[in-house]
């Protein structure tokens, strides 16, 4: 882009919100931990949705590609700019438009902050229920672009299943609205749901209406030890029998306990291979009886079985496990770490597979993550300053990603495909499924200026 | 179509499976009620997905546009060719293709019926939430091409929740499989979604993948009766601030009670004209406390507050739920009836506007419906015989979308567009999001051959 390209677009947003060069914060996401950066003309940060429909109708217009960016907590790269796109940052979204806990929802734009929802929901004696794992970092337009999950995806559904409708600027520079604060719609296609997940590569969210339900009065945590990882995944499968719904049923295997094991609240038994984290929630009584139910099913192979019943000792339960990422970053200074899925069934096995593919390309490895719903953030431990370890383990990921397929599940079940992953589309989807996303990818954004090289092959 | 094309469709699925000329059950839907039907140069029946496969492939060569098929219980035409079509009936698709309790989840064919599903899901210690109203005549194809819902749609979501994967014939006739049993996967776009809801006008699902979940251990259901409508209506919104999460929230208004009243398992209060039927699900100590606070909540204005406590007292207030629609029918032998939602705070205006809309129109009128979702079944009731009283219902269905949308709502919440409300999607829809459902159309469906003049303009 030659610097006079830059006048229309300072017109916009104002001059000091027209960044050229580009700082380096906003050429990454949480993929520079393997070494991952971009090269960009520009980045923009326009003020309100009007302003970003005029930046993508100035750049429809001149052809020029564009990067949606969030909070930049991605770790798929799908914030990272190849190189000549303009990085447009929705930072400056941060209008909280609604907030209605009486009526159970919630209006705000792109760039406020999913702790911040998740604050203001609480504050109001409601309940966001996603999750992911960068909360205080991503930004709620972000976690709609990759569809984000967490812990309680597995009881609440993930991202999608809690925003009714998206704001959105779709090609060449339109502001719409696809759904919105209603909770039931038949009559259209669902461009919201389509929208969700697509990684920016077909349109800009700038706002979200979201669902809200009364927190749960209650709830308790439980976290089972066991010697024997295999022993361990299938108790976590078999509990599914047990009748109760968990609201999380979350998985660390001996890699990522060695990490973080030291720091958890309780002493662990020694022999600890694998842990077992679940939690129940409801009236208090419903807690206490389903927290026993569910303590019996994860029991009978369990070296011990920890109730986290105050508040306060679940609250330092979950810090712990949100700590467990940096704790496995900290062994070796970086990690490769992706999000397979596989059905429930073959838990242990992508477990086992993961260790076992990181021993053949002598990288230390471990996985934890949320096992109800089969995903595993499969990772490797190295060290980001070594270009050969770092070439290891994108090797050793794709023998993972391979497993999965193998097992029938998928490459991504949070982080998407971004940069680091596009390939595996066709991987994992078959021939004519992949030409109906490049169908859906030319119908929406025909000129493919949003978000090039994300996402599709 | 000449004799002669229905050759290599009868080599393809059977000559028994080609029906020419088509009999009458193929050519409508619950819209025969209100005097809809329409005309095919034949119908199919294929066997399984293959030929299905085959079947599309056949057309997609030739040209000849395909009406889907499932239970025909459609309230919205959608299944209703409009002539010179070829109807595909799933009605042979019927194998369960696996039943895994153990892991929350089955594996169905289109055909399989909703009632079916629900029960196997039932006699196997789980459970399939949605449960839209002809669960025993729709397929589960059917109800993934309208993402159905039903009252427990409140707390557990519609069909679309529901469904990890679907198999579907995509043109020009390939057989895919968009996502499956796992339960996250954030690979690609959500093209199962977008599927689910197009009323089969983007392809034609062939099987679904089914999650389902434990089965709550108790229930408890409630009856709030309102001498004044606005109040009535009022307390059901202001229940959202009660802290408890209903599984099911719905309403009757009026001139519903006046047709179904009488056959309401108890004796209601004779000034009784609005009423709230609410449940709560969980462990039995939280259904007892939850059900006491909501009966608190929707107390204040009642003239009463029934409470529905045993197994079989809660079948026979459902069971009395599931027959309003015939009991309305039953009034002048026919109705129109739409299913509008609103923002829920409307909920009140809109079931004001139907009764008023219905006077000026001289119609009686009524509704009822998922109150806590906004979704309103606003009805007309008519002599099916008087083409004038047809004429005007229609009118004052256009006049109920028509308020639907200044309340910021929608045209529809369950039935979908079908064949008669398809002019609305642009009514609804700003024009660049139509233009958006018309590329996705495009893009999907080149040559407009799957159920074409439903749902887009």
């Amino acid at each position: 882009m030659n610097p006079r390209a830059l006048a229309p677009l300072r017109r916009i947003v104002g001059s000091e919100h027209v960044l050229a060069p580009v700082p380096a914060p906003y050429l990454q996401d949480a993929t520079a931990a393997r070494g991952i950066r971009g090269e960009a003309a520009a980045a923009v940060r326009p003020a309100d949705a009007e302003q970003v429909a005029a930046v993508v109708r100035h750049c429809y217009a001149e052809g020029i590609a564009i990067v949606p960016r969030g909070g930049g907590s991605g770790l798929a790269g799908g914030a990272v700019p190849a190189g000549g796109e303009l990085v447009l940052s929705l930072e400056r979204l941060q209008r909280v438009r609604a907030l209605e806990p009486e009526r159970w929802r919630m209006h705000v734009e792109a760039g406020v902050r999913t702790a911040t929802v998740q604050r203001l929901a609480r504050e109001n004696g409601c309940w966001y229920p996603p999750d992911p794992g960068a909360g205080e970092q991503s930004h709620i337009g972000g976690n709609i672009a990759t569809n984000a999950g967490g812990p309680h995806a597995f009881k609440y559904g993930v991202t999608r299943a809690w925003v009714t409708g998206v704001e959105a600027v779709l090609a060449p520079g339109e502001l719409v609205r696809l759904g919105g604060p209603v909770r039931k719609d038949a009559s259209g296609y669902d461009l919201r749901g389509l929208l969700i997940g697509s990684e920016g590569t077909l349109g800009v969210v700038t706002a979200a209406w979201l669902r809200l339900i009364p927190a749960p009065p209650a709830a308790a945590a439980l976290a089972a030890c066991y010697a024997d990882p295999a022993q361990g995944a299938r108790a976590l499968v078999d509990a599914l029998g047990s009748g109760v719904v968990p609201a999380v049923l979350e998985f660390l295997d001996a890699g990522a306990l060695a990490a973080a094991g030291p720091a958890f609240p309780l002493p662990l038994p020694g022999e600890t291979r694998f842990l077992v984290l679940a939690e129940v929630d409801g009236g208090p009584e419903q807690v206490e009886r389903e927290r026993a139910e569910l303590a019996e099913a994860l029991d009978a192979p369990a070296l011990r079985v920890h109730a986290f019943v105050t508040e306060s000792e679940r609250r330092a339960l979950w810090r712990w496990r949100d700590g467990v990422s940096l704790a496995v970053s900290a062994q070796r200074g970086g990690k490769l770490s992706e999000d397979i899925v596989v059905p429930v069934e073959h838990l242990g096995e992508a477990i086992a597979a993961t260790v076992e593919i990181g021993e053949r390309h002598g990288l230390p490895a471990c996985s934890w993550g949320h096992g109800g719903d089969g995903n595993v953030h499969a990772t490797f431990m190295l060290d980001p300053s070594c270009a050969a370890e770092r070439e290891r383990a994108e090797h050793a990921a794709g023998e993972v990603f391979a497993r999965a397929l193998a097992l029938g599940g998928a490459v991504s079940g949070e982080h998407g495909l971004g940069l680091v992953k596009r390939g595996w589309l066709r991987r994992q989807w078959p021939e004519a499924a992949v030409a109906a996303h490049e169908a859906v990818k030319r119908a929406l954004d025909p000129k493919g200026l949003f978000n090039p090289g994300k996402k599709l092959p």
